[in-house]
C-alpha cells in the first residue's frame, strides 16, 4: 500500500463489508480518536524519556506503538469521511497556517503557544 | 498536496526551520494526540447526533473540524517520524489485524469488541 | 470511609506501602488522570443515550462506570498532593468562579460556552 | 467548604438554576471527564519534569493546575450523580480492589501493570 487513497478505500471496504456505518456517527468517530489517542498515551506512563527511548526499540512496544498510532489514523479517516473533507488537504491547510501563526523569527528555538509569542 | 509524504516533508521541514525537535521526544508527541484529539473532542460537546450532522454544514464548525483533525494526524505524524515508523504501512498492517479480529461472518452488525465477538 | 480525607489518608499509605511516589512525578500522573478518563470514556463508545440508560442499570456496566470514574478521582488526588494543593478546596473555588461565568439570567437552559454567553 | 457532600451539593443547585441537567446525559457527562482532563494534561505540553516542579510554584500555573483539576473532579460528580451511585464509595470500594490486584510484596518499588507482575 503506498498512499493514503488506497489505505482509505481498504478502510471504507473493511467497514462497509462489517455494515458498521450505522455506529459511525461523527459523534461516536470523534470519541473514537480520543480513547485510541489514550491507549497510545498509556504506553508511556510511568515512563521517563530515556525509558520511551529505549522501548522504541523493544520490537513488541515497536509493534504496540504502530497500532495505536494505526488506530487513530484511521478513526481521523473516518471522521473525515462522515464530516466529508479530504484529511491531508485539511492537514495542509492547517500547515499553511500554523506557518503564518508562528513565524520562524519568533517561533525559533521556543515551546510557546503562539498566544504568548508576541509578548517577550 | 497529493500525498501523505509530500505533507510529511512539509511538515519536518516546518519543525526543523523552527528549531523545535528539541521538545519532541516520543513521551512528549505522544502527549500532544491526546491533547489535540480532545480538541476535536470538545467539538461535540453536548452536541446531539442530529445537531452534529447540522453543525458538520456550518463552515466555521466545518473548519474548526478540519483543523483539529489536521492537528492529531501531523503529531501521529511526528510521533511515527520520531519512533522511526512508517506510518502508512503501520496502518495497512493494522487494517490486516483488525479483517483478521473482525470476520465479516461474526462481526456483520455489531459494534462488540473482538475479545466479546466469540460469545453468542 | 465517609469523607473524602480518609479516602485520601488510605490512598496515600497505598502508595507509600508500595514505594510508587517514585514514578508520581506531576507530569505522569497528570497523563494518568487522562489515560484514566479515557477508560471511562470507551464505556460510551458506539452508545447511544438510551443504551447508555439501560447500560447503568447492568450491575457489570456499572461496575465498570464505578471503577474508572474511581481511578481518575484517585490520579486526581495524588495530583494535587504532589502539586501541593488542596482538590476540595480548589473545586469549591472554581464552582464560584463558574457561577460568576455563568450568570443564571444569561446561561438559563443554555449549552454555550461562557465567552459566547453575552453574543446574544 | 469542608466535606465532598457540601461540594456537591451546591454543583448540583449550580445546575439546577441553570436547568442544565436537559445535556447531561451520562454519555455527554464522561465525555467531558476527558475533555477537562486532556486541558490538565495541556499543562503539561513540552514541560520536563523540571520544568513541571518549577512551574508548581508559579501562582497562576498553580491556579490552572487547580482549575483543570476542579473542572475534572465537578464532571467525575456529576457523572456520578446521573448513574446513582457515590462517587466516594466507588473509590474506597476500588482501593481495596487495587490492594489485592498489587499486593505490597510483588509490587514494592515497580510500576509494572498488575497483569505484568507475577511474570517476574
Amino acid at each position: 500500500m503506498n498512499d493514503l487513497a488506497a489505505l482509505q478505500t481498504a478502510l471504507f471496504q473493511f467497514r462497509d463489508e462489517r455494515n458498521w456505518k450505522q455506529f459511525h456517527t461523527l459523534k461516536n468517530l470523534i470519541a473514537s480518536v480520543s480513547i485510541e489517542a489514550a491507549e497510545l498515551l498509556e504506553l508511556t506512563q510511568w515512563k521517563t524519556d530515556d525509558e520511551m527511548q529505549a522501548a522504541k526499540n523493544d520490537p513488541a512496544y515497536r509493534q504496540a506503538l504502530q497500532e495505536e498510532c494505526a488506530d487513530v489514523l484511521m478513526y481521523l479517516l473516518l471522521v473525515a469521511d462522515e464530516a466529508g473533507f479530504d484529511l491531508l488537504e485539511a492537514a495542509a491547510a492547517k500547515l499553511k497556517k500554523n506557518e503564518q501563526k508562528y513565524p520562524v523569527g519568533l517561533a525559533y528555538g521556543s515551546a510557546k503557544k503562539y498566544t504568548k509569542l508576541a509578548e517577550d
